[in-house]
């Protein structure tokens, strides 16, 4: 027994079973240790940022932090962006992170770098485990970490002589702390901002946008005339048909600094005041309107599920109160006409799966999306939560893997798709269930609306150098297929709508190049 | 004139006008600036990694810096394994990495980082400019360090407000120290070692490697006996027919060591004495024998060129000492037979055009490429220096943007090809004369190799979930068309001939999936 395996036996017996990889030379005598465990579930990625966005998707929805496997401090870079989209979104993962043998790095090799500088922007945790010895009782604490609420990114690093060593440690516990409860005053003082008679938003985030708390929610929205409204970001909404609906913060500061204009009262659940996503000249950076009370019934960390129901109770809210849920439409998917982003909303929103889990990261395509999609079946809603594009795919692969029996639908800008392009490859090696839909618009187009803002007039040729995905155009249909994914174009509604149909009533990945 | 514009100019007026790029909303001012500065070229990489490993191409040949645009730190993050191997290379960079207007930072927004963290590792010099009136000087200044000899990494983190506010700073001159001579000490040290008749071996890396100051070496080694060597990676050789053919150290451990055992005295000229690339249980990490003298022309900030040229001095070469040349050889490519590394390296061998630029990322296909080419039509040699996989079609693209009547050939594995597969986008839009060599050997070979060294025998289940590329099988024909790349697919040594025979008998990119 060495290091290495006791790495994996403490990770194992802390229910950890799931390793998205992209190991190299040094993590070797992982690889060895991880051959000799048939129940973890090793999931290659061919690239870092698929292996960091998998381990969030699969964690956003099996409730349980995967490991990751990643070669040295360039391995563990090209995982970062989407590290930091799973900080963002509050996801527990353990990236195990080889390093050389500790009487190496006297020489300086080639590969050698400051990796726990390069881990400390992303991580809430990061140790270079000292020996073989050291393995197993750092591997818990970075358990513990990782599964602290609201869920955090430890990074664990492991030089080749700790896994390569031999040891008699024995596997080690992890101990959670449990989650804190938010104390009866922040109750108290939100049940009297909401009583006060001022017009009351109730903004959410976290875990109290699971259905159950949002039902919660929803009664004490039916009941008080607060408005309910989330985050613009969040790591997983439980939305569609039977649930109480509600909007999301704009993303375009205009629209937001609008809607948000006559809010009096703001009550904070596991969710941030509102702040514009970028800076512009001259625009204010908080959404909220000034002289606008700001009320936290419950902090990111706090268990905001039981704040929801003390908040119920302390507003005496009737048993026979009942939340607003979206009603159950019977839709009907576009039956010609010219493929927009409006129609593929439509289309989705009329053949989505009952229970399945979307994955959003169409960027300025999907703006629209979530207002079509309040009727349609219950489903997850998973979203680019950091602003490092090239999370959809990846999320999608680690979702699937959570939940098998669920169908994935990505919604995927191509510019932000060519970023973890290989993640379709992890589809097709896994045989995900997971339909990806390409908004070919053949731009950046999101960039080509804020240099309009930024008032430099119609693009010339350097930003449109930069801002176009023309010339060539990308051809997703061939990439799918060069990954082993079976895949095809629409150029109109009714195609789309054969395509989707095709590929939500059978199992395994496809990719729907929609030419929008 | 806002600081954008002075940053814009502030590079042009130094000699920067080349702008590899993949812009976000934060750096549309940056943007919108250089698109009223046609005399920039700005290239979009399509993932940042391209945009990186471009910068370091262009750089190897062009012999100055290009400018890197690269959105907050995600998008840095995603550049970060290319800019280390960069640094490996002592290649100047000049990376440009907007930030949030100042201001906006209290507001913690989802893609707000620590930029200034994850540059560090990755670079020699990092600053967050002030304000408009400080960015052409913080410019100027980044300008000179990164042409600092060797070459070294700088970035300027460009907040929005800096961009975006207006100054009437004037662009700044880059000042660049003069490179460091040797001293005289120096140079009669290692004459003195060269003439005691102990067994001498002249590692050569950095400037010592192009054509001119190997003249000098292979003189100097013609006279003294001396062995010359290159080190293992290297970010440039001027190499093949009618220049001094050199070896390099071997990337294997065991063959390193056997080769060196006999050495008794190493003069470095801009190299580092050779250590294993990674640590191996009861292996060492240096590679020279115990007891071996070290000594030291020329590190590699200083003036190698001019050393060996003093060192000959030194040894009063006669003038009539001529070194020994790379013979000009009719190569013939193999006419049938298997497709193998051999019968590859044989086919690139014979057809290399004249004055090619070959990029080698083959891993562990091209171990045996280097031997088979000193007689090749003379070329420049590019490497991967760092060992952070996904630097070959990136590299290529910035060689061909520096050298447009040069055809450049690119040795590519398939598992490290997939990390930066973007690029290839790139090189149909700026229709780039680079002809890609995939070496499809469907699986990371040398980890597998790798992995029966750590004595685990032949990989499991999970072992060949993590090492192998198969189920699917990556299909590059259909990935280089989905960018716009034409291709084929060669099964056999004929078949690649006449393949290879063809992309380089034309203009533009090409890319040849080779079975082996």
């Amino acid at each position: 027994m060495n290091g290495a395996d006791t790495l994996a036996d403490t990770l194992l017996h802390n229910g950890i079973d799931v390793c998205f990889a992209n190991p190299g030379t040094s993590e070797m005598h992982f690889v060895a240790a991880l051959d000799r465990k048939p129940e973890m579930r090793c999931v290659l990625g061919l690239f870092e940022g698929v292996v960091t966005g998998a381990a969030d998707g699969y964690a956003r929805m099996a409730e349980k932090p995967a490991a990751t496997l990643l070669h040295l401090g360039p391995g563990l870079a090209n995982g970062l962006a989407n590290l930091h989209n799973a900080k963002r979104a509050n996801t527990p993962i353990v990236n195990v992170v080889g390093d050389h043998a500790t009487y190496h790095l006297q020489h300086d090799a080639p590969l050698q770098t400051d990796i726990e500088g390069l881990a400390r922007p992303m991580s809430h945790w990061v140790k270079t485990t000292a020996s073989s010895e050291t393995v197993a009782a750092d591997a818990a604490e970075a358990i513990s970490v990782a599964c602290t609420a609201p869920g955090q990114i430890a990074t664990l690093i492991l030089p080749a002589d700790a896994a390569w060593s031999p040891t008699n440690a024995a596997v080690v516990s992890a101990s959670v702390p449990t989650r804190p409860m938010v104390s009866e005053d922040a109750v108290r003082t939100a049940a009297a901002a909401l009583r006060s008679g001022r017009r009351a938003l109730i903004l959410l985030g976290g875990e109290a946008l699971r259905a159950k708390p949002l039902e919660a929610a929803g009664r004490i929205a039916a009941t008080t005339g607060a408005r309910l409204l989330a985050q613009q970001a969040n790591g997983r909404i439980e939305r569609g048909a039977g649930r109480v609906s509600l909007d999301r913060v704009f993303y375009r500061v205009d629209a937001a600094l609008d809607d948000l204009r006559e809010v009096e009262v703001v009550i904070l659940v596991g969710a941030k005041a509102p702040v514009g996503f970028f800076a512009y000249p001259g625009k204010p950076g908080a959404m909220l309107p000034e002289g606008c009370q700001v009320t936290v019934l419950s902090q990111l960390e706090e268990d905001g599920v039981d704040a929801l129901d003390r908040l119920a109770d302390a507003l005496a809210i009737p048993a026979s109160v009942a939340p607003r849920l979206g009603r159950r439409a019977e839709l009907a998917p576009p039956t010609g006409g010219p493929l927009t982003t409006a129609s593929i909303a439509a289309a989705v929103a009329a053949l989505l799966p009952e229970n399945a889990i979307v994955v959003d990261e169409s960027i300025s395509s999907g703006f629209d999306f979530f207002r079509f999609t309040h009727e349609a079946a219950p489903h997850d809603f998973l979203q680019l939560t950091g602003g490092a594009i090239g999370t959809g795919m990846p999320l999608a692969a680690g979702a699937a893997i959570a939940c098998p029996d669920r169908k994935v639908v990505v919604l995927q800008a191509d510019g932000s798709g060519m970023y973890t392009v290989q993640a379709l490859w992890t589809h097709a090696r896994e045989n995900l269930d997971v339909v990806t839909i390409i908004y070919a618009n053949r731009s950046y187009a999101i960039l080509r609306d804020e240099l309009r803002q930024v008032g430099a007039g119609e693009p010339g040729e350097n930003a449109r150098a930069m801002l176009d995905l023309d010339r060539p155009e990308l051809d997703w249909v061939s990439l799918a297929k060069g990954m082993g994914v079976e895949a095809g174009r629409a150029d109109d509604a009714a195609e789309f709508v054969r395509l989707l149909r095709a590929a939500v009533s059978r199992r395994g990945p496809f990719v729907i190049e929609a030419r929008i």
